[in-house]
C-alpha cells in the first residue's frame, strides 16, 4: 500500500507546499491562478484550471497516481475562469451537478469531485492521514493557558456549535465569559470573528472552531493559523480553541505560537 | 379577578400605546426618556426613572395595583442615568443583583424584577394575556403568500432557531433557498438583517424568530413591526415568519399589512 503514488491537488498560501515538505508526493497539480507555483520547483509539478476535469483524470493515470490529497484555500471562481473541458462538461451532465449545486452547495460540489476521483480509480484522503504533524494538538501549547472558567466557556462553545452542527449550519462561535458573542452561518469566520470585536465589552472573545457531524475530513478540515490569529489579536481576543487532531495549522507552529506567545493570546486543543 | 386594577410599565414607541388603548389600564408608568408622555394624556399617568425601584412600588401600592404588564423598547442606560433609589439599592443587595447580571445577563434582570414585584403581591402579565389582538396570527395575512418551498424554507429556519434556542442563544435565523445565511447571537435581529443583505444571492431571503425554550413570554415577547419590514424591504426579502399568538405586532396590523403588500413581502404565522 505505502508504495501507491500520492499526488496533492493544491490551492492558494501555504498549507499544500507544508504537506508536500512532510509527505514528499510524486506529483503536485496546481490550480491555475489559485496555488504558487514558485513553491514547488522541487517537486514534479503541473497546472489544471478549475473547470478541467479531463485534463486532471489524464495528469492522474499518466502519473499512475492512486491517491490524492486536496488541500489550499480557493477562491470561488467567476464562470468565465473555469475554462470547462469537454470532460467537464460531460461529467457535470451525468453525475446531475445541476441538482448537487441546488441542494448542497458547495459542500456537495466537493462531495461530487471526491465521488468522481474515486470512480476513476484515485482514494481521496485528508492530510489528517497524510501528516498528523500538520493538526492541532491535544491541550495548550502556548505560554497562556486557558484558566478553569476560560475551559468552561469553551466547552459552552462546543455544545452551541454541536447544536448549530446538528442542523448542518457553521461550525464557529465566539464567546465572551459565557455570553455568546456571535454564531457562524455563511458570513464565514473572519467576518464573525470581525463583528464579534463590536459585541465585545473587552473582556476577551474565545473563537471556538468545531466540525459539522457529517462533515468529511478527507475534502473539508477546519483550519486555523496565523491569519485568524492576526485577525483576534485587532479585537482583543483572548483565545482560540479548535478540536486537537481534526484541525489544520495553516502556518508552521512555532510562527503561530510565537506571535500567540507575543500577544498573550493561547490556542487550545479541546 | 377581573376587577383586578391593571398598570402597564411602558417603555419607547408605540407598543404600550397600542396595548392601552386596548385593554384600558388604570395607571400607566412610563419610564423617564423612554416613554412617550404625549401617548398617554388620556390615562391617568407616572414617570419613574430606571433605578427608581421604590417609587415605583409606592405608585403601584398607592394605585391598588394587583396586575401588570411591562411593554416597549427598553434602551440600555448608561449607569449615571439609572437614579437609583434606596429601595433600589437595597433590593439589589438583597436579591444580590450582582450574580443574577454576572450568570443570566439582561435575562436574569427582567426575570429579577418580575420576582421581586410579585413579591410585593403584584402579578407580572404578558400582552399576550390581556390583548389578543396584538399578537401574530396563524396564517398569512399578506396579498403575497409563502410558496411551498417557501414554507419548507421556514421549517428549515424554525428547526435552527430551536437547536440555537435548546443552547440558549438567539431566536431569529435567516435563510435562503435552504441556505442559512445567519443565525443571531448577542448582535440583534436588525444587525442580522443587514449582514444577511450582503450575503444574500439575490433570492430573496426569509427572516424567521422563534422563542427560547425557557423565555417567559410574560417578561420577554418577540415582536415584529414596520422597523423590522423596512429594513428587510431594503435588503430585499422575501417575508418574515414567526410564531403565531407568541409574537407582538408592534404596530397597527392594517398599516403592516399594506406595507407588506405594497413590496411584495409576506408574514407568516407558524
Amino acid at each position: 500500500m505505502s508504495a501507491e503514488k500520492i499526488a496533492i491537488l493544491a490551492g492558494g498560501k501555504n498549507l499544500p507546499y507544508r504537506l508536500a515538505k512532510h509527505c514528499n508526493p510524486d506529483l503536485i497539480i496546481g490550480f491555475k491562478g489559485q496555488a504558487i507555483p514558485s513553491l514547488y520547483e522541487d517537486y514534479k509539478y503541473e497546472e489544471v484550471s478549475l473547470g478541467e476535469v479531463g485534463k486532471l483524470l489524464k495528469l492522474l493515470e499518466k502519473n499512475d497516481i492512486k491517491k490524492i490529497c486536496m488541500l489550499g484555500k480557493l477562491e470561488r471562481p467567476r464562470f468565465k475562469d473555469l475554462a470547462l473541458d469537454m470532460k467537464a462538461v460531460t461529467l457535470a451532465a451525468k453525475y446531475r451537478l445541476d441538482k448537487v449545486l441546488q441542494s448542497e452547495g458547495d459542500d456537495g460540489l466537493l462531495r461530487l469531485v471526491k465521488r468522481i476521483l474515486e470512480d476513476h480509480g484515485v482514494a481521496v484522503v485528508g492530510a489528517h492521514k497524510l501528516c498528523p504533524a500538520l493538526l492541532l494538538p491535544v491541550g495548550s501549547f502556548t505560554k497562556v493557558k486557558p484558566s478553569k472558567s476560560d475551559i468552561q466557556f469553551i466547552k459552552r462553545g462546543f455544545d452551541v456549535a454541536h447544536a448549530l452542527g446538528a442542523v448542518d449550519v457553521g461550525q464557529a462561535v465566539v464567546i465572551e465569559e459565557g455570553v455568546v458573542l456571535g454564531v457562524e452561518a455563511a458570513e464565514g469566520t473572519d467576518e464573525l470573528i470581525k463583528r464579534c470585536m463590536t459585541l465585545s465589552r473587552g473582556k476577551g472573545p474565545i473563537l471556538v472552531k468545531a466540525l459539522k457531524p457529517e462533515q468529511d475530513l478527507d475534502i473539508d478540515m477546519p483550519v486555523f493559523g496565523l491569519d485568524t490569529l492576526r485577525l483576534m489579536k485587532e479585537g482583543g481576543y483572548k483565545g482560540f480553541s479548535g478540536l486537537a487532531a481534526k484541525t489544520l495549522m495553516a502556518d508552521d507552529q512555532d510562527e503561530v505560537l510565537s506571535y500567540a506567545d507575543q500577544h498573550k493570546m493561547f490556542i487550545h486543543g479541546s
